[in-house]
């Protein structure tokens, strides 16, 4: 299996898993801003990160190949079996994170073109977005003041996903929301041995 | 259990599933303008649709209520088996339907509010996403040229999911993207006897 990524995406939590679980899976690394880059010939949506299985077939989302990964190994503690509660929680995490998150929140901060012809306008189209930011996360920073991670008190596919986020708030410039316990979270999260393995191959 | 649905909203979707597999499942509708609507009080994220479970445990987004719902019927063909590429398939669409056609399109469209704060540049966000929503059903629409269904020749949750957003799109006004292919799949949608009962319930 190979694993197309882009340094500092959204991938990144994919690349984690794959670590997490020392997973037989190829990580190629690719650049977004190359239009005949590999991914575009790869994912259906010409976007990373995207999964080809041994058969060719493309997965792409994390909201999908995260599962997906995880269930390659029955049993792992970063998931839950089928049918499991936890396992929709787990579920539900990732699908709040991938649209109220990403690209709910960071996509006009990050590209706020898509919302408005005029650059003229794009300040503003962030000032929005990283309001909509603050109101995306303050529910996470308060699930997670009485919690290690967000499901099952361990680390999981979701915690994997939701560190992506915060190393983004971490660089985002102006520091737009700051949280203690955000903060705490990000830093368990910056001190796993697979996070660090994976943030020094994207940076190597 | 009780799924709580909103008329109109992406909750249809989920509502559309509970009459196909004619699961037991309460449809509660509540209003999403009401700050004390009841979805308010069950949802963790104030928000629809969300599934309720005998145990109280509430289930949110479309993209993890699908599959928890159509996993309620092992075998079913509106879904695969674990482990499977058809499931990865099906879980992708839903995921690209998620963030890039409803929170990555329609949401600048119908609420261009949240993307910029002058009122007087709504019209211009609103036309931003136009043509995001066209970008994100180009690909929907090439896939669809050449089949009935989105995966595996057979409505599934992704297509109980796509014809939302079908949906939308015929009433929007000014009919902002106009293609055969998906005209003729929304006309298959609509006549599926189990997407006439939810619709008619949710109008009456």
């Amino acid at each position: 299996m190979k694993l197309y990524i882009a340094p500092g995406a959204c991938s990144f939590a994919s690349h984690v898993v794959v670590q997490e679980l020392d997973l037989p899976v190829e990580v190629v690394t690719v650049s977004l801003t190359d239009p005949q880059g590999l991914h575009k010939q790869v994912s259906p949506f010409g976007r990373v990160p995207a999964l080809q299985l041994d058969d060719g077939t493309v997965i792409a989302e994390n909201t999908v190949i995260l599962p997906f990964l995880a269930d390659l190994v029955p049993g792992t503690s970063l998931f839950a079996p089928a049918g499991s509660v936890e396992r929709a929680q787990i579920q539900s995490w990732l699908g709040y994170l991938s649209s109220e998150v990403h690209t709910g929140s960071f996509r006009p901060i990050n590209r706020p073109g898509r919302y408005h012809a005029d650059a003229a306008q794009h300040d503003q189209v962030r000032a929005s977005g990283i309001a909509l930011l603050r109101a995306a996360l303050a529910p996470i920073a308060a699930h997670l003041q009485t919690r290690t991670w967000l499901v099952g008190e361990r680390f999981t596919i979701a915690d994997a996903y939701l560190g992506v986020f915060l190393g983004w708030l971490a660089r985002a410039p102006g520091k737009p929301f700051k949280d203690e316990t955000l903060d705490a979270y990000y830093l368990r999260y910056q001190q796993r041995p697979a996070v660090k393995v994976a943030a020094d191959a994207e940076v190597a």
